[in-house]
């Protein structure tokens, strides 16, 4: 338990100013709803017009009221009877959702099609989905569970719960750990309040988030499973938390080993020094790298920082995010294949179509001499070939030589220059199809210096991300600790 | 079985032509007698002269007749009766030794003190030793063991076969694989005796050998094993060959896995391709490294070749090459701890105290930036400590940051010039003692086209040494498969 000390007042006292920075101020509960007020009614009246049976619902954290002051989301369904095919959900749905839009709006596909409209500066998702009873089976679609989910919350949560999960939103939206989308891979709204209602409070998630054990931490609110083990078998993830309306899922399943451990290390240290440096927005406090940045950073390390830019067709943000997370491994891992030493790397994207591998190297320099293994010297005829290929070839450096019981040759490497290497290999990395597209139509690389201006898109997003990445670490650790 | 067919003929030529060079010229052999009976009869008076009940014998080649056309080291053991306590033996037998040396000798100590005398160019390894009765166990010391090899060997040879020990020794000879000392860790006279008796004739040894398993290949002539396996877990040694006088002992004890696949591999291309090459030393054929060699291999190559040059207080060359290994060991493990990359490394010496190390690196320069991993996130007290102590070091370049469940950081590393890093650390390697006070007092590195010149002693056959390393590969190697 905590909560007996000094210490104690002075942390109520600033999750209570925390609290009140929070909370959705009264002008801004006035403007959702009426954007919730004025899309349901659009919603009703055109299924009404088209004499179609389904009905507009808000959804997620509006309709929970867990919604934290600046969010500008708002969640829509379309709810179809029960019963509905699900073609016709996908179909119809999408085409009342587009009418209901107005003329701001894109059309999204995540694990289901969805519209998302703009008003000003808030984005509605106006999502088809149909009705189901939980005791006949698993959903149609996963966003078939949402209503579930909504109606799940609303009945553990009190006004003091709607608080603490505020409070942990905030704290995971200011260390960067918050939202499931494949970009941030972090925490969703729903786990979230599933945290608050399993431990009690904010504190108490905090404090027991310290001592998880990726793989092996597994919260089971509605005691689906008898015995951890078997459950914890079952998904694998770094951290298992059981849906409550349905057991087959796991609502941690899109949280990163990285995330959580994130996570976890911002839970130790709020615990021994709390602080509201936690709860501020990485993005609203880090400035733009500048060319004397980079030539401070290079001039110490003695590394250097590869980009690599390419402009994708526009696409969804989790679409996107998965194929950067895909292409950009197969791209580290045939620079590591070839010998070059990667030392980090990260992504940055305008998430929807302009993007910039930034890889950091020891050297993009690498000797060009490899030591090449031969084969065993009782594989007699390996050896032949093995000699035959290298003994006279204008590749050998020296060599071959017998190391223990194999041949082994210095030889001479495809390549010894990162930049002229992924412009003549790229096409042998693993990339998603639209990157394998992309990158044959245009691609820039730039090293140290050049890297800042590499960026086609939006340059002063980008030249933040630069700076974050040269630092390496999170805003809010190096203030703690420092 | 070999030889059946016209390929035969000509390789049966060739084995012939090759036993005309190999075999001692009749004005060697005088030479020898003379040499021999000078030493026996001067033993022999001073025993006489001191009342000592011992006796001169001629033993090793000569005393078997398997020595070849060019060998210029004579054996002469110094026999005290049965029963004589070893102290004697030692002290006694020394100064016998040292009388009859004359006045150009050095005392040397393998397992035993002896002497080594030199007469023109001929050396005479004067070695005391006791008779004893395998019947009543081991013998005192090693070198006892010799006279009964000698008469064991006498026993099986004849005409013919001591022909066949005379081609096996050339061959040796000529890849560089004959001596058992720690310089060549290769294989005894006594052993290529052992392996004609056993396979019947040179090109049965070779024919064989091809099919060798490095680890588990036994050679047991006096069938001291029933179970092949125990005898193999008793020595794990990369070849046993029981001493048919000794069951405790490997005759191949000596022998490195490189020499034997290096032997191995020399009996495979032999096979396929027989030639005379294999019969030229390698010393004769390869010249000396110029300026213009190592700038043509370091254009080529772009690695370091590095040299570390010292001057020990004179020993025997056993001891010398036992303490090269190791402290070359140690400096290579230095390096490479510190995040050198060793391609290879070498070592010459003249025998008797200057020592040349040379090391090829992938670069003489690594990154000063290293990557450092930390604690799982789970560890609670190493992950505050480890941000305590890098979160603000002026050490620290990038982080900390999480990768997967750890920390980590990139930082500065100690060292980022292998010269610097070798004249302020060489301390820290692992070295024998001798080596580390010769270090202590002087130590010369140099780099690429100085490494030509660092050599203080026998520069001629410093800089052979030299340009067959950079080429790599054994001279017989390169032309039979050119």
């Amino acid at each position: 338990m905590i909560g007996k000390s000094m210490y104690d007042n002075e942390l109520r006292a600033l999750l209570l100013e925390l609290l009140v920075e929070l909370t959705p101020k009264d002008y801004e509960r006035k403007k959702v709803e009426e954007i919730v007020h004025l899309f349901t009614s659009r919603i009703n009246d055109i299924c009404r017009e088209l004499k179609i049976n389904a009905k507009a619902e808000v959804q997620g954290s509006i309709a929970k009221d867990t919604w934290i002051s600046g969010d500008r989301d708002i969640d829509i369904f379309i709810v179809f009877p029960k019963g509905t095919p699900a073609h016709i959900v996908r179909t119809l749905g999408l085409e009342i959702a587009k009418k209901a839009s107005g003329t701001n709006y894109v059309e999204c596909y995540a694990e289901h099609p969805y519209v998302r409209a703009f008003v000003e500066d808030y984005a509605i998702d106006i999502v088809p989905c149909s009705e189901f009873d939980p005791k006949e089976g698993r959903p149609p679609t996963a966003v078939d569970r949402t209503p579930l989910h909504t109606r799940f919350v609303n009945e553990k949560l009190n006004e003091r719960l709607r608080n603490e999960v505020r409070l942990l939103k905030g704290f995971m939206k200011g260390i960067g750990v918050y939202g499931a989308e494949v970009k941030v891979t972090g925490f969703s709204g729903y786990l979230c309040e599933l945290l608050v209602i399993y431990y009690g409070s904010f504190l108490e998630v905090i404090n027991n988030a310290r001592y998880w054990k990726p793989f092996s931490t597994l919260i089971d609110l509605a005691k689906h499973y008898e015995d951890p083990k078997q459950a914890l078998k079952i998904f694998k993830s770094p951290l298992v938390v059981i849906d409550p309306v349905d057991k087959k899922r796991n609502v941690a399943a899109a949280l990163s080993l990285d995330k959580l451990s994130l996570f976890m290390l911002a839970c130790n240290l709020f615990m021994s020094r709390p602080s509201k440096i936690f709860f501020k927005l990485e993005e609203h406090v880090i400035e733009e790298a500048t060319e004397g940045d980079l030539r401070n950073y290079l001039d110490k390390s003695k590394t250097t920082i590869l980009a690599l830019a390419t402009t994708l067709k526009s696409m969804p943000p989790d679409i996107l995010w998965g194929q950067i997370r895909r292409s950009c491994n197969g791209i580290v891992r045939l620079l590591e294949q070839e010998g070059f030493k990667v030392l980090r790397w990260s992504v940055w994207s305008d998430d929807e179509k302009e993007v910039v591998f930034l890889i950091e190297l020891e050297s993009s320099k690498i000797t060009p001499t490899i030591k090449h293994m031969g084969p065993p010297i009782t594989s007699i005829e390996d050896v032949m070939s093995f000699l035959q290929k290298h003994v006279s070839s204008p590749q050998t450096v020296a060599g071959p030589y017998i190391e223990g019981d194999r041949l082994v040759v210095l030889t001479v490497r495809r390549a010894s220059e990162a930049t002229s290497f992924l412009k003549d290999n790229i096409h042998r990395a693993e990339l998603s199809r639209d990157f394998a597209e992309a990158l044959s139509e245009r691609f820039d690389v730039a090293l140290n210096e050049g890297v800042l201006s590499v960026c086609r898109g939006k340059v002063s997003s980008y030249r933040r991300f630069l700076k974050s990445f040269l630092r390496g670490s999170p805003h809010w650790l190096m203030n703690i600790c420092a």
